[in-house]
């Protein structure tokens, strides 16, 4: 069959190519308003391969092909996973009987999501198309923090009171419809306190008679709704789990958080901590204007800025030595850009490790001196490389002593500084990715010019 | 209960507390040789937390203490969780009998890790406690690349013949004692080709006289063992998959990737973005020697070394214009770090938004027309600025019209570098993330000097 891609989504190649080809397909199909093939067509394939074919399309053919599909949820399947901006488009572009439709049959979290990610003067048509119960549970949802397990859960789960048999937990099971990640079933007793949970499989080998709170696990890992998504992931990861239940302050079970969540968190997590550490946030880089991507990342400049007119400052204060030995504010460049740079790697290395989990801060002596002697070292190598290089090509013993000598400390410095202030930042509790971009660069600039002019002061005796 | 660490990990202080509590009465235990006690309290521990406790305790007793645990398989499991280092000195100090029990209750892809983490001259010890067949088993798996869907992979799947009833599938599924992670049934030809899936859920609803191959789905998402783990990682993200089954080149089902190696995975590839992105690769910082971490910095800072000397060279050129002008030698590290550091912003938001989806290759021209505008807007803002700050301190009209141009040209040249380069190395099929750190960088900054100067000569006429 030439139209499976999920079959084969392993060769990017092949895979896009089936896509343009399906694409082709859903346009004539469109064309000759032959809509029962085109909805058979989307219904044989997977909703996020489905968004990808429509990702290809105009609008106004999305909003009409999607009008065909006869299977709701799956149509709300294939909205949540399109791009963005295409979402938002046809959310506005469905009239609003349709659009009530689609999203009653959205899963309470994708919903959230999806208001969530609209600006707040694009809200109204979707809200208007809600009725009031699903208006209301949305509003009790977007109260959560988004960054908190209650900004990720469904309350689309699947529990049962403690005092079930075998049978009857079963035959609710077969009632449930809608549930594409089902593979928990959680406990409650009567005031909906969560109690105990037990696997499917578990439920599949037991006696069909036998009491559900007879083998069902008490100890269930849960958290509230007020525990950051971070943490969340770290349970995740840690205890290798599929579905985590969410409680209140009064430890009621109120939604679930799955893994295929958590696997967005992580994604976004570390992109975030990324576009932290280069001073920016903004990763939604096609969608929002210049002026905005712009007013985000000016401020973090500013940092840069500030340690520039440092280091412009302290040349400043050295203009003597420099009418005498010009030469010297050649070597301005590649002395800044080598202790940057080993900056950032030592920062990096940080950062990252402490974000992992594989550097701890009792760690941090450790982590200190076994920096500095790699910087040290590095230094040591580039140095006598770049002394020999001032002594060859400008045949002065001073120059080389100088530039040598400033990039063996500047290096060294560097990579002190680069481990140390992101302990630092841990250790005061803020964000430790924050650190390497603005501090840690400016810092290096300004004290690494300094110590390159007190140095050729030194050397030169000027 | 005081030791159920389980029940609220969600709180990192009291989660620590709780866990140097935990150590004590380990300890407390261990030294009245009170082995029933001890294994008791490990086994109602989950092996995540195990571990964490272990990783508290002197090498010695952490040894003798996993050989009191009755439960062979639970032992394996904590081993498998503890902190590397400690995971290799427990497989290092294990007697060669009990060492062959516990490797005995590893998964295979457990084993393989745990081998493959180890130095080659470390591997001896343990191999030579393994059965031949389970030497094989590993040697097999040992040989896929350790970063392909078979290097990830366990080859301890749950699998039957498409032509069973749904009977006597959950008898053999009851039979299965190790499937920690069952959640999909795979069915297979007489000749072990993948011919469908079933989920547990269908399972459980299904008549128990029912054929499975009638309901079973036969388009079955399915990678090779030479698909990439990122390529392996996407799919269970678009897919949102629990499990993916593993075939080699004859498409016979050969094993299976679940979701807790993917979550695995995702963080470790986006470590490796970012430590690449930084010119280096090493993360384990605190097992590799001093020596190791430099010899894997030293090339990186190579690339910035030349292009220091680079823009060395082109500031000898201009010797003349300093000799007259020495002032602008100190606006030299504020030029380069302000076109560097929009750089590193336009080069991380490409290279994540390339990773993670949010752009592709098609977005080219949108993307480098955007960065450009954004450049210049944040160039003409700073230039403004320095070219005031020079006005007011230097009192000279000339070098304010120096540095304010030199830093909008150079802002907007370096934001449409960092965001076309990347775009650049995607298109040759290279690794987008190396070309921020050295090659960007470098080009930036011999690019800016030389633009700095060329300015410099038009404007004083020199």
């Amino acid at each position: 069959m030439q139209i499976d891609l999920a079959a084969a989504p392993t060769d990017p190649g092949a895979y896009d190519a089936r896509k343009r080809r399906l694409a082709e397909t859903f346009t004539k199909l469109y064309l000759r308003g032959a809509w029962r093939p085109l909805d058979r067509l989307v219904r044989r394939l997977h909703a996020a391969d489905a968004a990808a074919v429509f990702a290809e399309l105009p609008v106004a053919q999305v909003v009409d092909t999607l009008q065909a599909v006869s299977r709701p949820r799956h149509a709300a399947r294939i909205v949540n996973e399109m791009p963005q901006a295409l979402r938002h488009q046809v959310v506005e572009a469905l009239p609003r009987e349709e659009l009530a439709e689609l999203l009653e049959n959205f899963r309470p979290d994708e919903l959230t999501d999806l208001i969530q990610a609209l600006p707040e003067d694009r809200r109204e048509h979707p809200l208007s198309a809600l009725p009031a119960d699903s208006r209301d549970e949305l509003d009790s949802l977007l109260a959560h923090d988004p960054g908190a397990a209650g900004g990720l859960m469904t309350t689309e789960f699947f529990a049962l009171h403690e005092m079930v048999a075998v049978r009857e937990a079963i035959d609710a099971l077969r009632g449930y419809s809608d549930a594409e990640m089902v593979f928990y079933l959680f406990l409650t007793d009567e005031a909906g306190h969560l109690t105990g949970v037990i696997s499917l499989r578990q439920l599949l080998l037991a006696r069909e008679d036998a009491q559900v709170a007879e083998f069902m696990s008490r100890r269930v890992i849960r958290v509230r709704t007020d525990t950051e998504e971070e943490q969340v992931s770290r349970l995740f990861d840690k205890y290798r789990l599929l579905a985590l239940p969410v409680v209140d302050e009064a430890d009621v079970l109120v939604g679930i958080v799955t893994v295929d969540d958590i696997i967005d968190v992580i994604g976004e997590s570390t992109t975030e901590d990324m576009l932290r550490m280069a001073g920016t946030r903004q990763s939604e880089m096609l969608t929002d204007s210049v002026f905005r991507v712009a007013g985000v990342r000016l401020p973090w400049l500013f940092a840069a800025f500030l340690g520039g007119l440092g280091a412009t400052a302290v040349i400043g204060q050295y203009e003597d030595i420099l009418g005498e030995v010009i030469i010297l504010s050649a070597f301005v460049p590649i002395i800044i850009g080598m202790a940057g740079n080993v900056g950032v790697q030592s920062a990096t290395v940080t950062v990252r490790g402490l974000a992992t989990g594989a550097i701890h801060l009792r760690d941090t002596v450790v982590m200190v001196f076994k920096e500095l002697r790699v910087g040290l070292l590095l230094g040591a190598f580039y140095g006598v490389i770049l002394a020999l290089y001032g002594l060859w090509i400008y045949d002065s013993l001073h120059l080389g002593q100088v530039v040598g000598l400033t990039i063996l400390t500047n290096m060294a410095g560097a990579a002190l500084l680069a481990v140390s202030l992101p302990m630092l930042f841990v250790r005061l509790n803020a964000d430790p990715a924050v650190a390497t971009g603005p501090f840690v660069t400016t810092a290096i600039d300004v004290l690494g010019v300094l110590n390159y002019f007190v140095i050729a002061s030194l050397i030169y005796g000027l």
